[in-house]
């Protein structure tokens, strides 16, 4: 790519990045009266259903806001420990657990904030250490706060989907969220593919904080392979696709020299 | 905008939220050795430097992650009530906070995480109800954790700045985010975009917990005004534009209500 591409590429993408003209400039599909997609992604007909447990007052989560934001940072060192069946569960509720609704079907009400409370993703989890589960690849059913499998991925696959980094590939459950974007598009149309970023965000940072409230260790991907994650996911890539990619695992007790180790380059390069 | 237009724009946005191809399709400036930009903005020249309170431990935190988790939700009924300094202290510390540095100048360590701790964002504030500060916008400095006064807005510019939405204008303090793309795309170069709007997720995440832990109500704002806030902020709109707005203010006690009215036409056209 010479100069020219990367200056013309640069310059569009800071431009998506900035808000739109909202007057007038838009007609969505809810000013339009269509039909609005359906809020959450239900159990396929037949699958197993496996219900989540919410007694999450016995998690030792004592730390109030000011500690857990002092303490959270990137963690990558994992060991083989298993997460319980509460902690996982408390992880995908955090991250995208339904409080509430708003109307008959018209929106859910999250632990998560979602401009115009469209809630666009589904989230997925490659259970590799979690008491009580068979590993393999779970869809999060928000709906009614349960698990349903849905097929398993080889180690191979697995490190490939994280675009070859080890570390996350040895993580205890990786979590794959995806976005199912007429969920936004149907009320933000063009203007959707934006906020949906931003709610996505708001949506890995709840998961950051619920594993720094459980001891446990994770660290955000934005560099996943988007090809292998969708096929293992069974997606189409058009109508949903993978768009943020966290493993979590227990956290080793000596575990700062070997993060360290991933920037040994700001000292070996003098920065 | 016809359909074969929308149709276009939406399959551009959906393209955009995916992951790119990593593999050997970017040299970014990083790589080319370039210098790095500035990690932060410092005070202007001459600006007094207003500096903020950080006993923390002070205030009443008493929620853990699941309780805040539980309770949180969009809030936009404000009273006029003002913050304490410490309180807008929590807010930006929370948002922005620099905790530690990797390196000399390669990396600051916040309070929040961002794709390669490159952190592009600026936080900027229009004050109005805030004790011990006269109104106004101020800057912060996350270098130092302080404030430089910046200027005014009237009240027809805060208005305007977040689309005429009155209740947004009558927070106690209106925190805007800016984006510096260049902190990002110096790593990242034309796949920066992307990772900086999930980022900017994380801090909006951040300072709604912040807010709900303080007891304080906010809601994200995505429909501003593009061109009114980078005028008020007196940003370039290209080496930085704002990005993200976010109104904080007391909650009334008797909100609900008032909170349901933004919500009638759920019931009203049966949804």
């Amino acid at each position: 790519m010479d100069d020219r591409q990367t200056k013309d590429l640069i310059e569009i993408g800071r431009n998506f990045m900035k808000s739109p003209d909202w007057t007038g400039s838009m007609t969505s599909d809810q000013d339009k009266k269509l039909p609005q997609p359906a809020l959450y992604h239900e159990a396929k007909k037949g699958s197993e259903v496996i219900a989540l447990p919410r007694d999450f007052e016995k998690l030792k989560l004592n730390e109030n806001l000011f500690e857990l934001l002092r303490s959270r940072k990137s963690r990558r060192i994992y060991s083989e420990e298993a997460l319980s069946l509460l902690e996982l569960s408390f992880l995908l509720w955090s991250a995208q657990g339904i409080k509430g609704k708003r109307g008959e079907k018209y929106a859910t009400l999250r632990t998560v904030p979602s401009g115009g409370a469209r809630h666009g993703f589904e989230c997925y989890v490659d259970v590799k250490y979690v008491v009580g589960l068979e590993p393999g690849i779970y869809h999060y059913l928000s709906g009614g706060h349960a698990l349903e499998f849905t097929g398993t991925q080889s180690a191979d696959e697995r490190l490939q989907s994280v675009e070859g980094q080890k570390w996350a590939s040895r993580a205890a459950a990786i979590f794959y969220f995806t976005a199912v974007p007429y969920r936004f598009e149907w009320r933000y149309s063009i203007f959707a593919h934006r906020i949906a970023l931003v709610d996505l965000g708001h949506v890995g940072e709840n998961l950051y904080l619920a594993a720094e409230a459980l001891k446990l260790g994770t660290c955000g991907i934005g560099a996943f392979s988007q090809s292998i994650c969708d096929r293992v996911l069974k997606l189409d890539g058009k109508n949903e696709f993978t768009v943020y990619v966290q493993p979590v695992g227990k956290v080793r007790d000596r575990e700062e020299s070997e993060e360290s180790a991933f920037y040994s380059f700001v000292t070996e390069e003098g920065l």
